[in-house]
């Protein structure tokens, strides 16, 4: 789904039975052009803004009895601040047209690059659990209304079975208190068992809260040491949910509460590959979870499967992300489940697993064991490898440097938000402290580029600074240092302080924090 | 729609003409009950759970051919933390059933307490505008891709022809530097306007960003002293804007973008009225705006009339909001319209409008006319009324006090976002700066209870404040002071301050500070 220039094609299949509309898909074709981008009669628009505003049919094509499969192309400008406009832009008025249902979207690289998307991805996710090869397993707590203490005995029975991943139910909200008290249990339930058992199984809790709350619990649960939750992107909002999981770093496993209303009608709403596929992965998902084929929720097998392939096509530089397959799951058909979604997938398994044993240990062991004879192949993970072999892996100990201050397995990601204006030319790179690594500081790497420059910001926590690459100048209060190649600084508890680079060469500098912090604050 | 007790009432209509579900009503009624709450099979939940939890059916009723309404009760404790859990409860999951509809909704007051609703609501946007016993008119900045001086221009002759709310496009979005330059141009277009006409046109940017940057935008059309924004609940996230509205005081007119999918299907989906009416209003909708009959959306002429139902219906405590039908709507209309929707709405004009005659003001000020010939009886509004006349309205220029601390026409309201624990005991009654008074400056009251604080913080603006009732204590910096009835004193920029009662009575300070200023930041 990505697309050439600066160009953002939609595809609308439309349904010409009414008889009003009777044949007439190229009236209903301009008539979307002009309503998703200036709302107005072709008779009101200058011809200016028509040929640079105004989407373009680019084809038609019948696909079956009174429908229609219509493209548009649209002016990538009108998508690239942010994915709010991207919606606005594809659905949002003809959402409320009758018989218009979105079937594909392309995207250009210039909007795609506004995108992190996934924080782990596929890759990530593995190195983050230890599995390769073959299929995770991931159950979710339930059901709502037990205690606490209740459902975090479920999920250290589950880790304790070998199991990947456990998640919150998404039915269940709690007050900021409640909420804290119930993740502090699981969390330390899975963390116990995973000491017991040297594997690392991840439990992902519901975060549910507006806007300022929910970056608050995010930080909660990030610095409480988990690498993931669980979120519900429709019912949140998508540019929020992205916002907030590019921020926060964390695993982003998405919950699919009211998109049927999108994905189920024929003839109306946006198709299921792309909503739960593309938009889900642009929203920063590592894990879609959808309705397996069978299950209570009567989606085809032809429909998981487009959007599975969504959640792995290329897509700019987005990461992969794993489809995770949910209802209708059993032992007698893991085999089955690995072979239609492959070994990178997610399998999603409540009931058939409660129910599976008296003892969750033992059927998550079974179903784990099960897995595996489907996926025989799979090698010892490289977290078991002696630490001085040298793999490329992303979770390995010693991470190689290259002279263009790169570092092996470590991308470089925005500096923050990119729309804030507060800092200017800055790219990082976190090397210690987001991978899953237990110390408790972290350890970045920042270069600024001639001409560029920092928040000016404080925050309760400190910093130890050293000099990398080229020269730079650190500001503290009023004070002003040069810093250069391996000169060490520090800022204390709310100092307000800014690094710039005034030279015409890259200035990079180490940064060292500790791995729980406050927000900084800018001034 | 409030509900008694603690109950939440959902009615949804089930479709079973599938064989697999054929007559199966009650089964379905009871599916839904599981999904939505335990998401478990019967055999597999505990009884204490299943009384406490489980969805239980109250009423089944056929409504038509293979059609029947299922009305369920909830545990108001399901719904009772934020907005997005109650749209998790009534309808996340079963979003992805075929052939299930929620067609009505009843909340406790229990559950509705939780909710501030339109800050203004009917009463409180007539007072801004000055518009009394008439429907509004409003129109939209457009086409998207004209320049922001095309756009203010349109904005400026609106406003001198006498309409009286210009809202920008919901496909017009930037970024927040574009958006700065547009909005500025706009809002001064419109006060020169209001400062020939001597009336009170209001214009309402459309703010489109994901969490951090909403709050910005809204922060910065406030601080511009604008009254207002167009929002898009569905896109930007219903609990997000709800909060963002309440916490910055602005009027909310709500937009129907991406809604269609939900309210148009007769199988699925959520009922016009329900959504576009009840839930926008939770979100705080002052105005929401829809598809008028008629128009290029094909709602009906009922479909229109109960979403205007709904936005009027009692709601707990919640004000009543502004209907505004957009689309289908001309010069030879206005009289139909104005009977269809009464005095209290607004109508949504664009393309009716601009075509109407070659200049907008004359235009505007046709459709003005217009609709007062229809509505004849409209009052001088109070704002032309002498200044020592005392009415109990909201635009009053004397603000009464009475012993207990209160104002009249000015409520308490929260001193910041209650889930914020950097403050306590304080409630806060905005006297001047946010109900359309032309000040430089803000007076506020804030008391705190025995024991109470305040946020400590500091900011660019200073404070001046004036004790009022009781003794407080005032912290600068590392200073402490006691501050009595009458003593005065003022906070230097980015001083640390806050103030505390240590005493067993109320302390009570007026503060003044400066309308545009910064927002604190908490130390």
């Amino acid at each position: 789904m990505s697309s050439q220039e600066g160009t953002v094609y939609a595809t609308y299949r439309v349904r010409t039975e009414s008889p009003e509309r009777a044949k007439d898909v190229e009236a209903i074709a301009e008539a979307i052009a002009y309503e998703q981008t200036v709302e107005l009669p072709p008779a009101l628009v200058p011809d200016s803004i028509r040929e640079r505003v105004v989407g373009q049919t680019t084809s038609i094509q019948e696909v079956g009895e009174y429908h229609f499969d219509v493209t548009l192309a649209f002016n990538a400008k009108l998508a690239d601040v942010n994915l709010s406009q991207l919606l606005n832009l594809i659905y949002g008025n003809v959402s409320i047209y009758d018989g218009v249902r979105l079937v594909d979207l392309s995207l250009p690289d210039v909007v795609l690059a506004n995108y992190r998307g996934p924080n782990f991805g596929v890759e990530g996710v593995r190195a983050l659990t230890g599995v390769y090869n073959r299929p995770l397993l991931a159950t979710a707590l339930k059901p709502n209304g037990a205690t606490p203490d209740a459902l975090a005995e479920m999920a250290h029975q589950f880790a304790l079975g070998g199991g990947n991943i456990v998640k919150d139910d998404q039915n269940i909200v709690d007050d900021f208190t409640h909420f804290k008290t119930r993740v502090i249990a699981c969390a330390e339930a899975v963390a116990r068992a995973n000491d017991r058992t040297g594997k690392t199984c991840l439990y992902f809790p519901h975060v549910s809260a507006p806007a300022s709350t929910l970056r608050r619990q995010l930080e909660f649960v990030r610095d409480l040491g988990l690498k993931g939750v669980l979120l519900c992107p429709f019912i949140t909002g998508l540019d929020t949910v992205r916002q907030v999981i590019a921020d926060t770093g964390l695993v982003h496993m998405a919950h699919p509460a009211m998109t049927g209303s999108f994905t189920n009608p024929r003839d109306s709403g946006v198709d299921h590959g792309v909503l739960l596929g593309s938009l889900f992965r642009l929203a920063g998902a590592d894990i879609s979870i959808f309705p397996n084929k069978g299950g209570r929720f009567s989606f085809s097998e032809q429909t998981c499967q487009k959007i599975t392939q969504y959640l792995r096509a290329p897509l700019g530089n987005l990461a992969p992300s794993l489809p995770s397959p949910g209802g209708g799951m059993h032992y007698e058909n893991l085999g089955e489940m690995g072979t239609m979604y492959g070994e990178d997938s997610v399998l999603l398994v409540g009931g058939g697993l409660i129910g599976h044993k008296s003892n969750l240990t033992d059927a998550t062991r079974s179903f784990i064991d099960e897995i595996e004879s489907h996926f025989p192949d799979a090698p010892i993970p490289p977290a078991r490898l002696r630490s001085d072999d040298r793999s490329e892996d992303f979770a390995e100990r010693l991470l190689k440097f290259s002279s263009d201050f790169q570092w092996q397995s470590r991308p470089t990601s925005p500096y923050k938000d990119a729309s804030d204006d507060s800092f200017k030319g800055v790219r990082r790179i976190e090397l210690i402290g987001k991978y899953g690594e237990k110390t408790n500081t972290d350890l970045r790497y920042f270069e600024i580029e001639p001409g560029g420059y920092s928040s000016r910001e404080h925050h309760q926590h400190t910093h130890v600074v050293i000099g990398a690459r080229g020269q730079g100048v650190l500001l503290i209060g009023n004070e002003r240092m040069i810093l250069s190649k391996d000169d060490v600084a520090w800022i204390e508890p709310q100092e307000v302080h800014q690094l710039r680079n005034e030279t015409n060469e890259p200035f990079g500098f180490y940064c060292i924090v500790d791995h729980e912090r406050d927000r900084p604050i800018r001034v």
